[in-house]
């Protein structure tokens, strides 16, 4: 057994899947130019280009201090020692859906980034991550359809941790995932309440999997990775350091169809996530609690905005069911093509498509299947994009695969003819 | 002495006096026909018929268990017993700036009530009183414009209570005056956090003035008629019955720029408040509290409305001022006609005028000074009404009076001429 088993059995080349590895070490999470190489030059050429040097000065000045000490078949081999496993785009496990509202924040910061209008900023850049460092029997790709990110402070009280537990005990038992940190407070009750629904609940870690922050969640760590699923975009051993967090906060926004932040203090972290979550254009929700609370006033400064920024009061689990409305309804599992869907439902999924995918989804035909290529041709987007964007979709049971290529799912055959 | 010394000390003759005494005996409060019958035959015509009969079905209705009982000149004795003087719209203590926007629902509810597409609701009726029965040293004509209604639940809980207590002793201590009702919980805490700052507060009773209710706010009602005001609509030795509650909240609204509800639950009468204050297009607020609690989950109702029905979040005393904009600042005594006033300022008092009071200012000259007929025939609308708005519009420092009428204030002729 080699440290490339780590990776999930599908097409992923082991080529790719090193790549991939060796990225995820030499960067931090959260780097335009990195990101903008890999997307130009593909990960292999990415990081071939890197470890030789041969990079603008940008990328270099990101990668120079681990360019050459980076292995990524030690960090491959120390995954499968703590029964870590390396979720690439490539692959099949990707959450493509969450993903794709990134790379649309991606592909705008990078032209404000190019202009020179705005510099790179060190955490919480809005763009995909390189890779997924994944544990866990959970399942990935729904994230974001399915999920609930559920976000507050630290030292959270009584109320609030209360809160957090009847909330995403609810929300579990009706078959939504609890998205949130790893973190004391809000984010352990969040977590809690989902394991005891027997939920499935998705920890983002800012720092190695085999490292639990802070180490006194270390059994709350084991649990999820027992029954839901921890994720992280740093490898096996990186510490949880402050940026890290920061950046981590955009994959909590980006894994859930909407987040809930239940207590912050003014200047809490959590409003960041709130940030990544409008930026996104998910769902932005807050718990509101007494006025003499500290920790409620980040949430009632939420609350407090006008216009799209303000977000919705939730004083129970039916606002939060009828703020994110019926997002992910039916996704839990991949559409049979055989099962019947309402017109309405499927108006929905399409309507909760992010910009990328729509356009993917617009150029495919309605009968005659048509491959990649020609959807890229008819779609105007790169070959690469419509690839990314085909798993979502099939997922959201709107397109179906055949041995000629992709076509609507039957739904809209039967619409369109009926 | 007579009972008729029980009225203020001015040009209001006897007769109008003892005729709203007799009507605001005879017919409930918030009665729309009675209301309409005063309006067109005036005070003295309308008690006059009323007593002989000769009224309409639904006045005679109205009135016909208390026609030949009521007794306005042993009521007035009562009231100069109890301390209490009667107020009435020809006077000038009568609060014609608040007054004026239940004038103007009350017009659109009569249109509706005359084509016979609603009934005459029982309970709070959107129209002006026929006269007020008033207790205390406070100064009633600036209410509504410096107003901020404080109400909620009898049951509040600590939180609530101390809630109010606190924004009540802020509001006080900047100069507003603070209006609620009578009872148990957040009344009496709004009382008390302004009585604690030496601030007018203004307590509206369902009931006679003679009869505190509860029994148990006692020493409440005498500490508010003792530096603030008490005022009813009902007349000495009316009991507190629970349509006159219903009314009597749409007074608290009218006295008030704003109404803040700080605990309610689901269906309590505060909601009733906020009603009316919407439909008075004044600035609806509400302080959030833990959604664990039951007496805040009619607050979270209104924060969660959306448009203009829903309630502004209050978390601070700050947040209070910023809804309620700079609503009658300055206004707190009539401003003299020498003193500078800002542009804005101006802009601002104009913009917060009923639609009745600005009709009347657009009639108003800059320089010629004009008399009471003609600026009814260049506005287009009764004597009567724009006699009602002048004493406001003064108040406002919008208009000024002359010797020979009425013109706009000093600061706007240097403003048109600068």
């Amino acid at each position: 057994m080699t440290g490339l088993d780590a990776a999930e059995p599908s097409a992923v080349t082991d080529e790719v899947r090193l790549a991939r590895a060796y990225l995820s070490r030499v960067a931090e999470p959260g780097c335009i130019p990195v990101w903008d190489l890999v997307r130009n030059a593909g990960p292999v050429d990415a990081a071939a280009a890197i470890r030789r040097g041969a990079v603008p000065d940008d990328v270099a000045g990101a990668t120079s201090a681990r360019r050459d000490s980076a292995d990524p078949e030690a960090d491959l081999d120390a995954a499968i020692r703590h029964g870590l496993r390396l979720v690439v785009p490539e692959s099949d496990e990707w959450p493509h859906f969450a993903v794709a509202g990134l790379e649309a924040t991606a592909l705008r910061r990078l032209a404000a980034y190019r202009s020179g209008r705005e510099r790179h900023r060190e955490g919480g850049e809005p763009i995909p991550p390189v890779a997924l460092w994944v544990k866990g029997p959970g399942h990935l790709p729904q994230a974001g359809v399915r999920g609930v990110a559920m976000v507050g402070s630290r030292a959270a009280t009584a109320y609030g941790r209360h809160v957090t537990t009847e909330l995403s005990y609810a929300l579990a038992g009706r078959d939504f995932d609890v998205v949130s940190g790893g973190a004391f407070g809000i984010d352990a009750a969040a977590h809690q309440g989902a394991l005891s629904a027997d939920g499935q609940t998705i920890l983002v870690s800012a720092g190695g999997l085999d490292r639990p922050y802070p180490p006194g969640n270390a059994a709350l760590f084991d649990a999820v990775g027992e029954s839901g699923l921890l994720v992280s975009e740093s490898p096996p051993g990186a510490a949880p350091q402050r940026h890290r967090f920061l950046t981590r906060n955009r994959l909590i926004a980006a894994l859930s169809t909407g987040t809930v932040v239940v207590e912050a203090a003014a200047r809490s972290g959590a409003l960041s996530t709130a940030k990544h979550c409008l930026m996104l254009g998910r769902t932005l929700m807050a718990v509101p609690g007494p006025i003499t609370s500290a920790m409620s006033a980040g949430c009632h400064v939420l609350l407090r905005r006008e216009g799209d920024e303000r977000a919705l009061l939730i004083s129970s689990v039916d606002d939060v069911l009828e703020a994110i409305g019926s997002a992910g309804e039916g996704l839990h599992r991949p559409a049979r093509p055989d099962e019947p869907v309402a017109a309405d439902e499927l108006r929905q999924r399409i309507d909760r498509l992010d910009p990328l995918s729509r356009r993917v989804f617009d150029a495919v035909p309605v009968r005659r299947p048509a491959r990649e290529d020609e959807l890229a041709r008819r779609s105007g987007l790169p070959v690469v994009d419509v690839i990314r964007s085909l798993p979502a979709l099939r997922l959201a049971g709107l397109v179906e695969s055949t041995e000629e290529g992709f076509r609507m799912a039957a739904a809209f055959r039967r619409r369109t003819s009926g």
